[in-house]
């Protein structure tokens, strides 16, 4: 049940008086459940529950957590049809795509229990004594990874379940051993709340201290800011816009105690077709392209918004086909009439830049809430010329940039804004061919893909998800897969320290039977 | 030979008009040689360089990357009794600490040389496809750690060489496949010129990309910021003051594109004695800290500058043994007249505020730029209320703080700022008996030992060097060590990736034979 309440660790509290409501953009109307934004107390309370929650929780076992985090999904999964109810009333998204997320999310919660059920991930090293070293012995001196502390974690527009309450952020925080304040979304409140709840039952379930977890109401930007700034906050993880992200960086950098803000922000992820793939699949390549440029209504970070050739007749047939494709493609709708505005606003910025053609643009008749798709193309030339065209327009669009030579395209994407990825679509031996192409674009993205879609973020350890500013505020980690675990945690030393007050993890015996590098050699065995 | 000039890649240059000396402490007067600070032009120049010293560099080999640090090692031994000579007449530290500092310089390059040889590093991690995963086939993903760009590092004062030119930031940077710049430490600007010379010669004969290291002369701060803020430059790397290093954080964080700055920061250094531990050991542990405190002339980042204890007769003859111990040691020289200086004015701060008592002054005539050792003594509720005496007072001076009870102590120790050291003195079961002071200490520092001295930062695997802020700004990485790499890397992924453009690394067949997490398990086999 929704109560538009704020959880205060274990705790519902409501003692705010500014209330919001979610919105339903495919009915056009506001949903039910009220929401009450949390007063200054009340994130005061929350971080100080975060804070002594701390204590405990940053000991408890990697078995015991994983127990906490495999009943959170667990309870997610119980909260059934009300939760994927709920989603689709707060988003317009299909049941399907809800469900999906939902798997996701389960799945991510399960991968990290896995990964600290075992336990070699606090990269335990170890180098052991030598007394009779000349000229001065050598202590015994032994590391692992210990958290951070409390994390506050904003959930995500277009991923109220996988980047949001119990999202990627706060799985990988948890599993650290960092205590969690979300700030809800709040176009999806009611998703979040119910995600809460299902964090707080398993919390009470897995006996975990009251404070581990909170979530945090709000419809502005003020409580967020609120959050960065409190003492008692450690480091904060962000999905969303780059204004939204960098606001929330230099909110961090200016405190006394300055934190690490993980903020995973905007891209228009480059795709660049080369002439051979062009001459032997155009029409295939648009249509797959017109479907990822497409793909929930456009609102992925990693869509596609820029497409990169060199001038040919090839690449004006896809520029056709591609908007061919698109146009046939049933317009979908957009998450909150906010985002919509925003979108058709971007857009209309885009077109209207000079020199600038506009190929495709869904012009019959859509429902309230629903995006036109659109395709538009420009010379080299124009594009480096105005800055403006390089920016995100979140939603299906894309432009499609002809380069005059591939000495232009070269220099084109060695000048973009750092991306989350870049797509190189390639024929034979035209990858190998052109090394320089390829460097300048690894160099300016944090993933790049071989004759594929940006779209589609696996969960896997090898996943990068992340890149050189502004696509994120720290290209040093990704927000996806178990190593995003690292963000939350910092190495730790304990010199000459008596055995049986060591942590399980660097003791002699090694209780847990962990990969460790000890005396510079990786082993499992004892000492 | 010391020219003056500053190294722009492989070229001496020396444009500007503005220029200095380095100074004799020992003999209170200045060195021959005169230093030219590098003009906005020149600084330009050094990181086009580096930025075109890049493009190569980044995808050279671990073994040809090792091959050049191992080489400038050997070219740092090359430079035998000069480098010797012009770092004891630029410090004023004698003959054996010089030599030692340079066995520890070579060694953190051999080391680094030693782990990118081997290659384990990048953390190489595979997930291969899965096509006929439902309901969608999965990508083959691969990821390694690439290099950011390149990287400033300004040298530190208090080592000149391990901790400057060629010390554990540039060693690692260079490891790691960065181009390095250099902004020399102007109290040691000759020492930094010799060492710039032994690198420059060792890029040279490695055929290493001219600009893979630059080394800039200044005075002032004015040059660093420039360097910090220049659009080229990708990480900043410091070790200093608390002033210093946080003036630099602010600027990168200021940027348009905000890059990591990983300043290793000023420390007091807590050292708790428990009452068994006084009862057994008092005077040993009053000579040991009286060496530990003076070692050096106090000045090292890891000088115990706080002790902690219960009132207590222990402690009371404890404080009054330290203060006859430490006025045996003969005195000595500090590093500058404007260090000498500050440690003048920053104990004369100390010791005149209130309800202080000072109980050692080492009050015979000294040498001019030696320094003078003191300890102090304050009650709990003193040190509490006054946060003055919770500064760094560069050079051999402590304060013991009597605490009223544990509970104070406690508290004491939960509300100091970030340090890099936190020590136990302890004796029988009382560590184990006291988790809540174990616990309280390591929540503030980065690395904790058990009945030693803080001073002696080893140089292995298992270090940490760092810790919570203002210990240093960033405390998920360490300064010290193999692992200190990871500063300057970031995480890249390919996906679906030909095998044979992949680099060595990810390659099908393994070629370097590094050990890979594969699907999930840690190996060296070939997929």
């Amino acid at each position: 049940m929704i109560t538009g309440k704020n959880y205060l660790g274990h705790q519902l509290s409501a003692k705010g008086s500014k209330t919001y409501q979610t919105f339903n953009p495919q009915l056009n109307i506001e949903n039910d459940s009220t929401f009450t934004e949390a007063t200054s107390e009340e994130i005061d309370e929350a971080v100080a529950l975060a804070s002594e929650a701390f204590k405990p929780f940053r000991t408890t076992s990697g078995k015991q957590k994983a127990k906490f985090l495999n009943t959170i999904a667990d309870e997610i999964l119980a909260l059934d049809d009300e939760l994927i109810q709920t989603y689709c009333s707060e988003t317009g998204l299909p049941e399907g795509r809800a469900k999906g997320e939902r798997g996701r999310t389960v799945g991510q919660l399960r991968s990290f229990a896995e990964l600290i059920t075992e336990g070699s991930w606090v990269e335990a090293t170890i180098d052991t004594a030598q007394p009779d070293r000349q000229p001065i012995s050598k202590s015994d001196i032994r590391k692992l990874l210990i958290p951070l502390g409390p994390v506050v974690v904003f959930g995500a527009s277009n991923f109220p379940l996988a980047y949001s309450t119990a999202g990627g952020d706060t799985a990988a925080a948890l599993a650290a051993g960092c205590p969690v304040i979300v700030k809800s979304h709040p176009m999806h409140a009611g998703t979040g709340e119910l995600v809460a709840s299902a964090i707080i039952k398993a919390a009470k379930k897995t006996n975990m201290p009251n404070g581990v977890f909170s979530n945090i109401n709000s419809s502005g930007i003020h409580v967020g800011g609120e959050l960065v700034k409190h003492s008692g906050v450690k480091a904060v993880g962000f999905t969303g816009s780059i204004k939204g992200g960098r606001a929330l960086y230099d909110l961090a950098a200016q405190r006394e105690e300055p934190i690490p803000v993980f903020a995973e922000m905007g891209s228009i992820n480059p795709v660049v077709i080369l002439p051979e793939a062009l001459k032997n699949r155009n029409e295939s390549l648009a249509k797959t392209y017109a479907g990822s440029i497409t793909l929930g209504t456009g609102q992925f970070c990693t869509n596609p918004g820029l497409l990169l050739g060199v001038k040919s007749e090839g690449l004006s047939n896809f520029v056709q086909n591609l908007s061919n494709e698109i146009i046939k493609i049933e317009p979908s709708c957009m998450l909150h009439p906010n985002i919509i505005g925003a979108y058709e606003h971007n857009k209309q910025k885009a077109i209207s830049q000079p020199r600038l053609t506009v190929t495709a643009d869904y012009e019959s008749d859509v429902q309230t809430n629903y995006a036109r798709q659109a395709i538009t193309t420009v010379e080299g030339k124009t594009f480096i010329e105005n800055p403006t065209l390089h920016q995100e327009v979140f939603g299906p669009y894309s432009i499609v940039v002809q380069c005059e030579n591939k000495t232009q395209l070269k220099t084109i994407i060695s000048n973009l804004e750092g991306q989350l990825t870049g797509t190189l679509i390639a024929d034979n031996d035209e990858a190998s061919n052109h090394p320089e192409i390829v460097s300048a674009l690894q160099n300016r993205v944090g993933r790049i893909i071989y004759n594929g879609v940006p779209t589609g973020v696996e969960v896997c350890p090898s996943m990068v998800h992340g890149g050189p500013y502004p696509s994120s505020t720290d290209s040093r980690f990704t927000a996806v897969g178990i190593h995003s675990i690292k963000r939350w945690v910092r190495p730790f030393s304990y010199q000459d320290w008596p055995n049986e007050l060591l942590p399980n993890e660097l003791k002699n015996e090694n209780p847990l039977g962990i990969s460790r590098l000890v005396n510079n050699k990786q082993t499992s065995d004892n000492i």
